[in-house]
């Protein structure tokens, strides 16, 4: 099967304690694409400008992402500065320079149209919608959020909600959505806005993925150096929809979503080991295996 | 086989945003044994006034807990008042009276000083050490501790850690301890202070488990209405240890560590379901093995 990764591709400038580096890849779709990639088959849709540097472009092309939908136009990429406390959960918002993003409102390539995996990556809800409304049928839709769309395009994420299998989002984003404290009952207000299912996500602490009737609880990896945690979530959710496109099943089962939810925080745990995507590019299928039996050992406990 | 609890036993008045109660039977002591009492014979040393009530008495007798180690003596038994915050992560104290416990140095029966598996609640570690003294020989020593050890009698926390096979404290004290906020470098250092296993209290985010070798995350159950977090940590040292004396084991292994976190787990989340010991004094065998069914579900993802 594949499947489709839609949102942002920029290139990053970040700045920790530690280190500081300027033009990297960044942006949801490029984490997702890549991290997904180690999986199945990948329609990228995004927009970059002039300026983005080839190498990029050969990185995804050697994960065989599948680029007919990604649109080069004339003028600048997408741009991001930010920066990391001491704590490295705590970041700043330096710089944002839209740039040809602004403009962006993708038409899906033909061959694209079929794709039974969707990830709506963390693009406004308007646009996630405007692909989703060029999806002839998906099997399976996954949605990210944040909180700047929570705040300033409520109705467009409620109505989003309406339409998607699975959303994926922090722990302060769930909070904010549903004015609920309670990370369990917030899991459960955000279904009943929709979804079949919710992920969220809460960093060192891992993650919940609940369903009306299911409830799985998946640890973290012990990450003792995190060296940049930026893209870990869009690389958590693309390693999720990665892994449900290689089921090639046509009905995903709450056991299916919680080896996909495993494989998506192994992802991620490789993920913040590094700046950009310089860890997932040379990520060995063994070192993904090695791991996995890692979060077996570590979440198994009866057998 | 049987496990030997060290602990205080009070007598708490608490305080949450809708309820408030006062002569409610707490302390370390108190939760622990009981908690251990749903899995073997539990040997309690502990000290309490003539004021304390003889129901309090009974529920001990009940749950078939030795109390050949209970001193019974003249004046006013141990005393606390706390306030919780919505946010039941946050709790003020509000009075403190040691009464009789000011005095406790106990000499342990006889009958006592073999007990194959030690648990020293949350007092002093001078006084957890005079406890170990006079233990002729066990198969695995149990510690909790609190911030107040760490802060004000440090050198004796640290002469206890060396002679103990488990420390268990929260994500908080973990930092105290170590300065060190990566909660899996605090533990591996924690391991270097001497124990073989420490077990980090995270709340609603579970728990781990390390060894010098071995890493474990437990995750907690989903609790939506929290009523009274008093005596959870507590609780959850009990419940682990009396399952891993219902073991009969000499040697205790990682896995065996595994599933005693589960249990200690389990039995807490019942606990802050309802005020002091009320919701343990009426837990039957079936809902502590339906939610081990549970927790199961809620953690392994591969099977």
């Amino acid at each position: 099967m594949a499947v489709l990764t839609v949102g942002s591709i920029a290139l990053d400038n970040i700045k920790t304690q530690t280190e500081e580096h300027t033009g990297l890849l960044g942006g949801s779709a490029s984490y997702a694409s890549v991290s997904a990639s180690f999986f199945d088959r990948v329609n990228l849709v995004g927009i970059v400008g002039s300026d983005f540097p080839k190498q990029h472009i050969q990185l995804f092309q050697e994960r065989q992402i599948d680029l007919s939908g990604l649109q080069i136009v004339e003028g600048k990429t997408f741009h991001w500065a930010g920066q990391y406390e001491a704590d490295m959960n705590k970041r700043h918002t330096l710089h944002t320079e839209l740039n040809v993003f602004e403009t962006f409102t993708p038409s899906l390539p033909p061959s694209y149209r079929g794709t039974p995996i969707i990830l709506l990556g963390n693009i406004s809800p308007a646009l996630q919608i405007h692909v989703l409304n060029q999806i002839e049928r998906a099997d399976f839709v996954i949605a990210d959020t944040m909180d700047l769309w929570i705040t300033t395009t409520r109705p467009d994420l409620l109505e989003l909600l309406k339409r998607i299998d699975l959303l994926v989002l922090n722990d302060s984003e769930a909070r904010q959505l549903t004015e609920d404290e309670n990370l369990v009952r917030a899991g459960r207000k955000i279904l009943d806005l929709g979804p079949k299912y919710v992920s969220i996500k809460k960093g060192e602490h891992g993650c919940l993925l609940l369903s009306r009737t299911e409830f799985f609880s998946c640890g973290a990896y012990p990450v003792e150096q995190l060296k940049d945690p930026t893209g870990a979530g869009d690389t958590f959710a693309g390693g999720l929809a990665g892994y449900l496109a290689s089921l090639q099943k046509s009905q995903i089962t709450f056991a299916d979503l919680k080896r996909a939810t495993v494989h998506g925080s192994i992802l991620a745990s490789f993920c913040v080991e590094s700046f950009s995507l310089e860890r997932l590019k040379i990520l060995s299928r063994n070192e993904l295996n090695q791991r996995y039996a890692f979060f077996r050992a570590m979440s198994h406990f009866d057998e």
